[in-house]
């Protein structure tokens, strides 16, 4: 970790087009940013997220087809990170119940009420909600992992540019399971960040 | 602000299910707190959230019934944060983009290039397309938000379980344009915080 200044990362971070080439990320050091990402809530503790971390050259060459505005970033980045929802993340609700109770954050009994709650709410679930599910909390662990990569001393670009009709097939998932929610650009800026503008807080809030 | 680590804010966030019913949020705050979170990135800086801020005890009556899971949340919190997505924030495109003008972020000539080249894409999106928009860029800012918060001493709960075709109509908007995201309850914890389980970010990522 290089910076701990809250306030350095997340209100200087901005969106990175063009990144250093010669920067590359170690996976060891991608994992620890992904798991810190991941303590982002959550519906349910869920945690419908999965990521397809694209940093060789041959992945690069099937992800360039897809990136409509963004092939630049996808040339120069150390990795895509592509963030992908699972439809059927409530697989895992189990094995993450448990592993609650292991740690001491739940008692088998809370498990069990929490279980019998939930399950069946996501199992009955639309594919309509489904899909805004994984969209919303894809997007929360995404917010969370391009500050987590500043702390780190990286550059970030949310993409949302891509086509999200290819992008499953060709990195290899079950496209009736897994939705594409965005790719994160990771590197390091090789420019001078700038600012952009915001409409003003008083213009977009009421108060009831 | 109270807090500048950023590890102990980002990494020491959990959900708060009962807040300390004591605290109240200026409304100037809640504003500060807003425009900070809204340094969040968004689609070609089209920044689609909207936020009904609910922290009056008339408001807080509206939103009771459509708590489902979270009244305790809506009984206790500050307020109840709901982010709502405007499929129509394309329609403030030339005053965003001519603010960044003003502010030296972008040329003129820019400007016209990047609004001749994206006002088509969004006018002519897909409602989907809209909505999914609407729903991933609310849900960074919410995310960024929560984390604002705790720089700001207060905690937070991110909630999704409400009654979502009922929420926009009662809070007075217009549900043709504005779908509702997330709510996001805000006040101080009432208890000690205690943390929940994560998977292994290696059970959950590809390198590719």
């Amino acid at each position: 970790m290089k910076n701990n200044d809250f306030e350095d990362i997340v209100y200087g971070r901005t969106s990175i087009k063009n990144f250093d080439k010669n920067v590359k990320i170690e996976r060891k050091e991608m994992l620890e940013m992904i798991q810190k990402a991941t303590l982002a809530p959550s519906s349910v503790n869920m945690q419908p997220w999965r990521f397809v971390v694209v940093d060789s050259k041959e992945g690069k060459e099937k992800l360039r087809p897809l990136m409509k505005f963004n092939t630049n970033q996808n040339d120069t980045s150390s990795a895509m990170v592509v963030i992908f929802g699972d439809l059927r993340c409530y697989e895992k609700a189990e094995e993450i119940f448990s592993k609650s109770v292991e740690l001491g954050f739940m008692s088998e009994e809370f498990k069990k009420k929490k279980l019998a709650r939930f399950l069946p709410y996501f199992q009955n679930a639309s594919s309509q909600k489904l899909h805004d599910n994984a969209v919303m909390n894809c997007s929360l662990v995404a917010m969370q992992f391009m500050l987590v990569a500043r702390s780190f001393g990286y550059d970030t670009n949310a993409i949302g540019g891509f086509e999200y009709d290819k992008i499953t097939t060709v990195l290899g998932l079950d496209e009736k399971r897994y939705i594409p929610v965005m790719i994160v650009a990771i590197g390091k800026a090789d420019y001078e960040i700038c600012g952009s503008s915001r409409l003003k807080a008083s213009e977009i809030t009421t108060f009831i």
